[in-house]
This record gives C-alpha cells, sequence and structure tokens, in this order.
C-alpha cells in the first residue's frame, strides 16, 4: 500500500435474511448454482435481523480483505472463496481492477444459528453495486448474489419473494422477483423460535448434491414444489391464512423428510425442533383452525409464521416451551423490505478493521 | 349354550412378531389389503417375544368369543371386527357353523409399544387351521393372516421372509414366503430398545391411505422399495452385513420421511428413536464400518441389527442412553422360526376365560 485510504469512499449498507416457504433443496448447476425448483420467501424486518456491510474500493489496497463478525476470513479457505467468488464477478462487470476492503457485521441473537449467508451475501452484492457504480437493476444483482448462495438471491427484494428457477443453461433467467410487498399483508408475522443447539455437525452442500443424485424420494419433489408454489402464491394474494399455513408446514416437511431419507441421513430438526412442531399443531386443532405454522430452514430454529391478531396466543403456547428449555429466545419479525444504503457518516470501517497492513 | 364344553378339544400355538426391514407403507386395495410393494422381515425369535394362543371349537358355544390379555374383546368394534373377519373366513373355508373360543395373550414387555398385531394374527391364523382341520399350505394361511393385518402375513413364516405384492387383484399371489431360514446366518440378532414413551394418537390406517393418496413424494417410493428389496435379498444372501446395515437404515427412514411429508404430518419417532439414531451413525462411523442398522416400525422403539461378534459393543454404546432415560430396556433377540403348536397339555382357556356364560 502506498499511501493512506480515503475512508470518505465507504459504502454502507444493510440487508435482512428470509425464510422460505416454498424451500430450496436441489440444484441443477452446481456451478452457477441453478435450482431444481422455483423457491419463494418472506423477507425479514432488518428491526429484527441484519446484516451490515461497508466496503472501500481504493488503488491503495494490495489485497482483497473481508472482515467478518470481526475476523479476517481467509480467502484462500474453499468455502470463503466460493462465496467471495461474487466479488470478482462484479469487479470484472465494471471493468475495475482496485482491491476491495469489506467489514461486514451480522447483528443476530447470539449462537442462534441463524443462516447469515443469504443476508451477508445480499447486502454485499447491494452495496457492491454502488461503490463500484455499476447500476445494475436489483433483478441483476439477485443473478450475482445466486451464485455466491442460492437463497440469497431472494433477500435482495423485501415482502414475499419468488427465485424463478428458470430454463437457461447460462441461468440468466433464473432470478428473484418480488411477487408481494411488505404491505400488501402487514398482519403477516414471523415469530423466530430460537430453540436449544444440540451441536451437530451437518454436510449442507454435500447432502443437498446428495438428495438430488441418490435418494429416490427426489424425483417427486421439483413438480410438488412449482405446484405448491403456485397455490401459495394465491393465496397470499387473498390473505387466505388458513390454506397458507397448510402449504407452508408441507413445504418444510417435505424438505426435511427428503433430508432424512437421503444417505447418509441429513437431520437438521433437533427433539425441541419436534417440540415446536407438535405445539403448533395442538394450538391449530385446539382452535379449529389454522392459526400459526411452522417453518424450518437448514437448522433446528422454528420459524412460526401468524398473524398479528393471533400472536398473543402463539407467544403464550410457546412459554412451555421455554419454561421445559427447549425454546430460550423468540425473536418476532414483522415482513420487510429488501437491502438499503445506509447514511454515509456510517461506516464499520475503522483503524481497527483496516488493520496493521493497511494503516498509513 | 346348552352343556358342558369338552376342553379337551383345545388347540394352542405360538408365534412371534417380526420386524420389516423393507417396510410396508400403502395398499393398493384396502379391503383385501394388497400392498403397493413387496416387504420383507426377519421374524423374531419366540425366546424374547410370542403370542401364545389357544382355540376351542364348540356347537354349545351360543356366539364367538375373543379374549386378548385377559380381556373380552369387542367384536363389534371395528377395529377388532376388521381383524376378527379372519375368523369368518377360516370358518367358512372349513364349511363348518359351530363358534370358536379365543384366548390369546402376547408375553411383550409391559407398556413396549411393541405391535402385536402381526404376531397376534399369524398365531391364530395358524391354529385355527388346526382348530378347523383345514390342512391349509403355510403359502395359503398367509393370504388369510394378510387379509387381518398386512405385515401379519409375514409371521408364518421364520427367518427372512418376503411378502411378495403379487399382481392379481384377487390377492391370490400376494403371500409370505420364506427367502433364508434362520439358520443361514444365526449371528444376525436384534436388539429391541424400547424407549421412553411420548403417548401420541397416531392414525396409522388413515395415515398410510393419506399417504398414497395425497403425498407427492409417495410416487417414487413402490418402485424404490422393490428395487432395494432385491438388493437386500443379495447381500443377505452373501451375509454382508455392511451393505445390509445400509439398506435397512435407508429404508426405515425412507417410510419414516413418507410419514413425516405427509399431511397431516404421522411423527411415530420420539426425541429417544433419534437419539437411537444418532448413536448408531456414531458408533458405526468411530468403528469405520457399520457394525449396527437402526430400523423403526410404526412406532418410536428401535430394532438394532447386528451381529453378535458386535453385541456387546451394541449393548455398551446403548447404555448412555439407558443412563440419560431414553432407552429403558433392551431385549435381545435371535431370528426365529414360524408359529407352532404347543402340547395339548397347554392350554390358555380356564374356568376364567370361560366366564359366566359359558359355564356349565
Amino acid at each position: 500500500m502506498d499511501g493512506k485510504l480515503d475512508t470518505n469512499r465507504v459504502f454502507t449498507a444493510e440487508g435482512a435474511p428470509n425464510i422460505a416457504l416454498i424451500k430450496y433443496w436441489g440444484k441443477r448447476d452446481e456451478k452457477l448454482i441453478l435450482p431444481q425448483n422455483s423457491s419463494i420467501s418472506l423477507t425479514l424486518s432488518r428491526d429484527t435481523l441484519h446484516t451490515t456491510t461497508s466496503v472501500l474500493v481504493s488503488s491503495k489496497l494490495d489485497e482483497d480483505r473481508f472482515y467478518l463478525d470481526g475476523e479476517i476470513q481467509d480467502l484462500k479457505d474453499k468455502d470463503v472463496a466460493e462465496r467471495f467468488g461474487i466479488v470478482g464477478i462484479m469487479r470484472k462487470m465494471a471493468g475495475i481492477r482496485e482491491k476491495v476492503l469489506i467489514v461486514s457485521r451480522n447483528d443476530f441473537p447470539t449462537a442462534s444459528g441463524m443462516a447469515s449467508s443469504a443476508s451477508g451475501i445480499a447486502t454485499l452484492v447491494y452495496v457492491l453495486n454502488e461503490a463500484f457504480g455499476l447500476g445494475l437493476s436489483t433483478r441483476k444483482l439477485s443473478i450475482v448474489a445466486r451464485q455466491g448462495s442460492g437463497s440469497a438471491c431472494r433477500s435482495l427484494f423485501g415482502g414475499l419473494v419468488e427465485w424463478k428457477r428458470g430454463a437457461e443453461p447460462d441461468g440468466s433467467d433464473s432470478y428473484a422477483e418480488q411477487v408481494f410487498d411488505e404491505k400488501h399483508w402487514p398482519e403477516l408475522m414471523d415469530n423466530i423460535a430460537i430453540v436449544s443447539q444440540e451441536k451437530k455437525k451437518v454436510p449442507s452442500r454435500a447432502g443437498m448434491k446428495q438428495t438430488v443424485q441418490s435418494n429416490p424420494l427426489y424425483a417427486s419433489r421439483p413438480a410438488a414444489a412449482e405446484k405448491r408454489l403456485s397455490e401459495l402464491t394465491e393465496v397470499y394474494g387473498k390473505k387466505d391464512f388458513e390454506s397458507l399455513a397448510e402449504l407452508i408446514m408441507a413445504d418444510s416437511n417435505e424438505m426435511h423428510a427428503l433430508m432424512l431419507s437421503t444417505r447418509p441421513s441429513i437431520r437438521y430438526l433437533n427433539r425441541s425442533s419436534y417440540k415446536v412442531m407438535d405445539l403448533i399443531e395442538g394450538l391449530n386443532l385446539s382452535e379449529g383452525k389454522n392459526i400459526a405454522a411452522y417453518t424450518f430452514d437448514a437448522g433446528p430454529n422454528a420459524h412460526i409464521i401468524t398473524l398479528s391478531k393471533h400472536n398473543a396466543k402463539v407467544m403464550e403456547a410457546l412459554e412451555q416451551l421455554k419454561a421445559s428449555g427447549d425454546v430460550f429466545d423468540v425473536r418476532q419479525s414483522k415482513i420487510g423490505q429488501g437491502p438499503s444504503m445506509l447514511g454515509k457518516d456510517f461506516s464499520l470501517i475503522d483503524d481497527a478493521a483496516l488493520g496493521p497492513k493497511a494503516g498509513n
């Protein structure tokens, strides 16, 4: 580095995770991350969970540097490199050669096991678009984000978001788009029940591949998911919660069933997850209608989708799982918006992040 | 009743349950109980678990009477009547009109939740064949037993037993037959881990129907099961335990995955069941090869198939689940034989069973 970095040229954005209602589990192209079926999700509110990412582009940097939650990341590590590849893609699009300094932080509950990659990559792609002066459409950005982590593409929009499967081999028609914005159904909400963690190594990427290649039950999955997605979009439009809840639970169970029946078996749900399922089914049964729906991504934490008018009942029911130690925290989230830029005066990049090599 | 019953004419037989290695879950004919796919099971040893059934046929009985585990059964109850229908079928075959007194007892561990219907019906069909003087072949008996409870047909033989799917609409080619007798692989054994019971009402018959009719993943099941059954028969013949274990676990998980993904969701496995799965997978991993395989029927109790030379390790591993209260008993079983007649001097029918209405 041959001089002082211009920290006035720092760009900072904020984004949020999403919770899939029709799940993505299975690729048709490993490299481009093209899915076997379309998926659909709700973007969560940044008030509840968010990633903040600052980027500095400078010719004075002699190499890319990436800090995540205060720790420098090894860009030679295979997992990190796969995700970080989107920086190279966007730099090439911008026709520039400058290196970047990225500082990213997830404001998620400690030890929550919340998947942060969707939020992180969507936010990174969003802020790089500004920092590189690319001016890409959000749809284009979703195509880039998809290549970092499939489900990340859905976090580029707010509300109910569909990631279209597409058909082209180059992935040009496999992008995300908003189906309904966050104002369409403001009563809808997500209670994220953080459950007791029984740490277990689950080989997610390899597992997904294994499901597609060798699980005989998988053959029916892509068509079943597409059909359920159409139905879900329709009932969401009509704000038919009874039907929405049924579709949400069916799809979550279908994905976890495919995981369970893959060899080696993939089991993200733990006993506390099953207790949440029992609880919600019991609650719906006693109410005589669906007032809540559980859904689980690739982890044990439960997302309980409900309507604000039913939330007191859901929270009351969850009390018994708090008492038993199965649920140790519940984070309530409204449906949120896509990423946005924060004020120029807000930056995660400080002297500590710049570190000795970046010092003046 | 117009006189004393001749209790010298009592026939008594004993039979055992079986544990399916390739599962039966889904009918193609509800009335005749014809399955969607062939299934295969090991008959357990009568030394470990057995049903004993005594039958008295007499013109002096004014109605059929059926005692199960000391309690008279209501033959007008739909569930009981469906199973008891086999008595009528066999009486018709024999061309007789006499009523029967049946006393049956399951010698299973208390509150074990072991499926007793397979053992009970196989034993009943077997003893009625003697009592009615029918002289039917075991294959024919398996066709009758099938109509009482599908999996019961497999308990009419010992060793490894296949229930052939068949193709005829009348079910005449959907019978059980022995593939290998119990002497083929004497080292093979089953440890039945009775787990802590979290009582839950699971609608099994209705659930099975619901899976076939509305679970999109089910489409691939019948062919997958048939393929796995052929593979299993081959590796069983070669005594290739490594491959056998893999197929056993795959099929158990596949059935429970189909249950999980059915709406409403059917979940027989409880947290203790999942702990057994984790334990066995961990054990196999640490051994660098499969030394045990778990399999679960429609209930939470684990059947752990292993070889006698590995049994000490399996039992040692299970100790930690005993300590945690997840497993409260383990019953060890060799592979057993089909039902057999007990001596004429052995009868469950006593004055108490005959009861006041049958008194002289």
